[in-house]
């Protein structure tokens, strides 16, 4: 049997159509406008009740879950260690999508990726981005990648000449990364401060988008 | 009369009275927690009543709002043109505390700094960097300043020589920059994408991130 995921808002359901995930339902407001797919008018007070939003949108739809596929230890790969919040786990698929990181590892405490709120925040991209959720020691010890990580007293990633392919690894919101995977790390690396000094870090989602950047600011 | 803002949480509570924010009255579910000034003990219940998160913390205080400052034309300066999101504000209000920009110049039109959400997501960095509220316009127009503008099809940022003076400009979340200020911008950059070409754009929040860490690595 397969699992079924939500998708809401036209944008979101759109782009997932054109990414070809497998469609079991929609339901629309609006059923004038054009999806290309078999949809069922519902009135605005029955898309609220099925609606995972605080303000529902004009159309609700149901995805097949698409295959996992197997894991390529090659390319750029970004790893999430107990990434927990939803909007930053959306935000960060986003970010792989633009540039062009194809796969991301997550460990299996962090959010789901068909999380309601993932969906959402990934604004479709979620279709182009392979995630998978497994334990991100065994996967590291099958690697033949260099493994970096984001660490608070890492040396400072602007100076670094960085590979095209390898891990980058994220930790959790509070924590960040786990002693477990820290001891697998190969690289340690972070995001110098300019500000006054606080013990304040950068948000995961923010750390993610500039290190990202600095992997394919050179190629 | 001074204006009041509210903040929530232990963290961001102790990090404003850190910074001198002028406190009016702390409420505190633990009254043990030592937060070195007088605090009124109250309930769980009585602060769930007053909180303003989904999950009350421990502890809410309102602050005075600190008086606006005058804008000095030097230095780096972040600008939004109509940014609505909350959580993209305080996010960006954290990363001009991180890359040491002092100053955040807000259209009339973006969201209020002191909402209850952007003082949780700034995570306390508020009381560091100088927010104004002003007419981009006329200010761009009194500015000796270089303008920058985030833009989808400007040149790619990853090649320019920065000046570690500027104004960078981004836009709202749905349409970019206006009209009317994206004339008085006066160098159009871009962050580069190099997955799949989609119509999407990067999050305002994570592409702030890129951009200031692109100005600041270079010194």
């Amino acid at each position: 049997m397969r699992t079924l995921f939500i998708a809401e808002g036209p944008k979101v359901i759109r782009e997932l159509i054109a990414e070809r995930v497998a469609l079991r339902s929609l339901y629309t407001t609006e059923i004038s406008a054009a999806y290309e797919v078999p949809a069922t008018q519902i009135t605005q007070q029955e898309l609220k009740k099925i609606s995972n939003l605080k303000t529902a949108n004009t159309a609700l739809a149901v995805f097949e879950k698409p295959d996992p596929q197997k894991i390529e230890d090659s390319g750029l790969i970004v790893a999430l260690d107990a990434v927990r919040d939803p909007g930053n786990l959306g935000t960060i698929i986003r970010l792989c999508d633009w540039f062009g990181v194809a796969q991301l590892l997550c460990s299996q405490d962090t959010a789901d990726c068909y999380n309601p709120k993932v969906i959402q925040a990934t604004m479709g991209s979620i279709a182009r981005v392979s995630v998978h959720y497994v334990s991100l020691e065994e996967t590291f010890r099958n690697s033949t990648l260099p493994i970096f990580g984001a660490f608070m007293d890492g040396s400072t990633v602007y100076k670094k000449k960085l590979p095209q392919e390898g891990i980058i690894v994220m930790g959790n919101e509070a924590n960040g990364i786990s002693d477990k995977i820290s001891a697998l790390i190969s690289e340690r690396i972070s995001i110098p401060q300019f500000g006054k000094t606080t013990t304040e870090s950068l948000n995961v989602a923010t750390a993610t988008a500039i290190l990202l950047s600095e992997f394919k600011r050179a190629y």
